[in-house]
């Protein structure tokens, strides 16, 4: 994308804690802290009623079973929606509502997935080739990216199987009190 | 696009009065009231923070030296943004502002085209294939379709020249007032 105005990477290290294999995430690391995913964006402000785009790429890459994923958030502003529009590679968008919910979408190429509001985000390359996506949201959305930490992670993990994928239990998950569940449902402006 | 929650078609007939040849018009008519773009959206709700977003595509084709075109409109809530991402064939976005600015964007596969706040848009084929290209805008954005003819169309015609184009200007443009242009950048909400 030409013409962004803003532009950061993600590397390996970026990503610790988020793997259940932690003896496969360190000798991976120790090869080298590349590069797994990077996005270019283009902000023309942060005022409501605005809009932010851009591109995002990530690697394809495994960790144990798990796969090469995004740290995920929630909009600091969380009735904030996002689009995301599928460019090259096959990933999955995992949504996690405030109470614990999980919802996957596969994406592809020209498809299109609406994050509603108050969903936790997190896009998965599932494929062994870049998962490129051009993705939209209002300018005063910001993003909450502790509340995956806060929580011990999301509540399912996206695991390999065969020559796909499944969902298994993140037995590390605790579930959000209702009361910051509400409140995260709540604080809309 | 699948899973859309709208959808629309512009006819010819609805492009009545935009262009210069009016022979060439009627003629064409007078073969039928063909499609010339036609709309899939999804709108979530019409709340301030949530984004529209949707497909169009409009057909290649003439009316004298002018390309079919987008009737054209400029936000009812005017600092509301919008985002084109071009998909099939090769258009332009001509952008005018309240004062009567005009500037162009050329729009192929994979360029993104930010239409700032308070710009007047419309959408141009200028290929001989469909022109296909993504949108997403504010929810609570609206549309002012007619601020166009209130003025006579906008400042300057897209024509056709050779294997391109080139702008020309519009008989029948009446410049807005002062007041009136500056009253459309001060409705900000």
């Amino acid at each position: 994308m030409s013409n962004g105005t803003g532009h950061y990477e993600k590397r390996l290290s970026d990503l610790a804690g988020l793997y259940a294999d932690q003896t496969a995430f360190a000798a991976l690391l120790a090869e080298g802290d590349r590069v797994v995913y990077d996005v270019t964006e283009f902000r023309p402000s942060e005022k409501a009623g605005d809009v932010i785009f851009g591109v995002t790429r990530m690697s394809p890459g495994r960790i144990g079973d798990e796969f090469f994923l995004t740290r995920g958030h929630i909009h600091a502003k969380s009735d904030r929606p996002e689009i995301y529009y599928g460019q090259k590679g096959t990933g999955l968008m995992q949504l996690e509502s405030p109470d614990g919910e999980t919802r996957i979408v596969e994406i592809g190429p020209q498809t299109i997935c609406y994050v509603p509001p108050y969903w936790i985000h997190r896009s998965v390359n599932i494929g062994d080739e870049d998962l490129v996506m051009v993705f939209c949201y209002p300018a005063d959305s910001g993003q909450d990216y502790g509340i995956i930490e806060r929580s011990g992670g999301m509540r399912h993990r996206v695991v390999a199987v065969d020559d796909g994928w499944t969902l298994t239990d993140n037995t590390s998950y605790v579930p959000r009190p209702p009361e910051v569940a509400a409140a995260l449902v709540g604080n809309a402006v």
